[in-house]
């Protein structure tokens, strides 16, 4: 492959979209080179892939890359791809994602980053329209089943407002997530840490084939490339800048979805995080997100929607407990209200003296009150009515 | 009661304390006017005790008061305190809590406020003493069985820390608070919104007399006053402006806790909030004061000691996860490890091939790896070795 080919691979592509072999190289890269190398990433956003990947192939990122660079077979490649509905997309397709780009200026977690060589896509849904209006939800395997509630209820939520809900296929808190948008009919994302047609965990086989068959399924990595610790960390960066905002619901101190949260963080994305219980440890990445002011507290999908909405729209009612009769009382009424015991009796004149006000304002307030049916009296006194009889907090 | 009468009731008093009948005019103030009252409040501020006092009997304050008024028998009054082992402390007095006079700056809330004219005391405790270190514990009546056990250890962890527990004597999770104080025999003070001799509610008589005994029950109130709704708002404001921070522990939107918390915001306190599980309604006042930026997140007593202690001291260490063998491994060492697989044996070449590095380079990281008991390998290949079979995250 060569510079001189760009102008060569026009085939089958409009003019506004990225030439073949600028395709093929970023499909090459993506072969041989793990995602988020900020070294490959910068010869890339430098050079233009064509370029970077003749470096590549003459050594200039070390003699391994070289020798994986020889095993790569584009060919092949792209119509294993055709045959298995399986696409590769790049920046300027219309199904690129735009706003992965904040991950050009994002600072590297853990020495990875960068913007991502291509996505590899499996499913029908379009990934750049669905991104418009997404959240992640991410979590821990380990979760408890209060953390698998609220997931799914959040992502069941969300996906009935019409957001995608953008996770990544593992065991726990991802898979209800997940599950939650398919309960409901919504949109949900799966974007994954090895190949489009790899099924890892295994135990979410069934859900892989799901996502593959009605929704999506995303990964920078080719076909067949199995997952690896350092590709779970370049795969959560991937999670952060595709969504809009990242809700981080149950995550032990030492877990992924921390991971996730900082690249949320550094592409500026809103950060979320859903409280539990004090003694659980799943609860407790949250818990210090929150009170660090890193993460806004969230408990419901509308209070999502609210932060990752256009500063206005779908804003939240600020909640507030039923309106009690007493609310709508003036100042005397209440006080006089106040002072009618529960059950004993009361004179006129004792009501007026522990309210502070005189017999005559105390006795219109008193009926005031008997229209409403708060007070009752007869000739032995005034009492509360039988309805107000309330505890005092 | 008159203005000269100063000058002549210094019996039993140093010089530094104030004058008896300035003592007298406040208890009888608190006799006659409720707790929180802006206007004699102001008035007191700017004239004094005595002058307000003669002033409200002149009917400055309207007739009710007048007629209250000439109920008051101070001297019985005092004999029946002498008698009950209750005093009445003002400022001035050695054991005034200076901190509550904050008050006289916040904003009124529901339109009440103020400094008390007084405080009636019933206990053995120093109370500005012991607010010098202090939290106040409030919440919800009608709490939740985790709420309660929140509370309950909280209380008993800060007052081993030495900290004052202050509380309303309230079911639920005032009472909780008291009673993990009382458990490990730290200090724990009760404001009360009625006089300090009645048990209110009365199903926490038992825990009133342990107060009595060997802490301290507070009131604005003067004995035998009982609760009204206006008188639990306006004792709030003493629950928060004694204490140095105030925690939520439990609320449902709609409680006296929030008006508790307003007042600890309005004195600049420290306020704070445990989260709990987002489907609980006794969780949703302080997730909506965290989620607004009022209130603190605080899971544990170590963290509530940190936010009311001065900037550097008990501080919480960042809490992290356990330490993992790999944190410590370098980015080739760390690769070379990551492909090797837990189960299957490879090769050497397949390794550095997989880990992007030169097979030289692979063969001595693998020795380096084996010598830590990370990998092993025979002459079928590598493997992780059986101590670290673990899963992706």
């Amino acid at each position: 492959m060569t510079e001189s080919s760009s102008a060569r691979g026009q085939s089958g592509s409009s003019s506004l979209n990225p030439t073949r072999s600028e395709r093929a190289a970023r499909m090459a890269l993506s072969c041989v080179v793990d995602g988020g190398d900020p070294l490959v990433g910068d010869a890339v956003e430098g050079l233009g892939a064509q370029s970077t990947w003749v470096k590549l192939t003459e050594g200039a990122f070390g003699d391994p890359l070289v020798r994986r660079s020889t095993s790569v077979e584009i060919d092949r490649l792209e119509r294993w791809a055709l045959k298995s509905c399986v696409r590769f997309v790049i920046p300027g397709d219309e199904e690129w994602p735009e706003p992965i780009g904040d991950l050009r200026f994002a600072q590297a977690v853990q020495r990875r980053g960068g913007v991502p060589f291509g996505l590899w896509l499996r499913g029908p849904l379009h990934l750049a329209r669905s991104m418009e209006r997404s959240v992640a939800i991410v979590g821990s395997r380990a979760s408890t089943s209060y953390g698998n509630n609220v997931a799914t209820d959040l992502g069941a939520d969300l996906a009935e407002q019409g957001v995608a809900v953008v996770s990544g296929g593992a065991f726990g808190i991802d898979a209800a997530a997940h599950r939650g948008a398919l309960a409901v009919g919504g949109l949900t994302v799966c974007v994954l840490a090895c190949g489009v047609d790899v099924p890892y965990p295994r135990g979410n086989a069934t859900l892989f084939d799901w996502l593959a068959q009605d929704q999506l399924l995303v990964s920078e990595l080719p076909p067949g490339a199995t997952p690896t610790r350092v590709r779970f960390l370049a795969r959560n960066r991937l999670i952060a800048a595709l969504s809009q905002g990242t809700v981080v619901v149950e995550a032990a101190l030492r877990s992924g979805a921390r991971n996730t949260a900082s690249w949320a963080l550094e592409c500026q994305r809103q950060l979320m995080a859903v409280p539990g219980p004090v003694h659980s440890a799943m609860s407790a990445a949250p818990h210090l997100m929150i009170r660090n002011g890193q993460a806004a507290l969230v408990s419901t999908a509308a209070e999502v929607l609210e932060l990752i909405s256009p500063m206005g729209q779908n804003t939240v009612a600020m909640p507030r407990g039923a309106e009690r009769p007493t609310d709508v009382l003036d100042a005397a009424r209440l006080a006089v209200f106040e002072a009618v015991s529960a059950h004993r009796r009361s004179s006129v004149g004792n009501i007026a003296l522990k309210a502070g006000v005189s017999v005559p304002v105390c006795l219109s307030e008193l009926a005031a009150l008997e229209g409403q049916r708060m007070v009752e009296g007869d000739e032995r006194g005034w009492r509360l009515h039988q309805s107000q009889q309330r505890g005092l907090f």
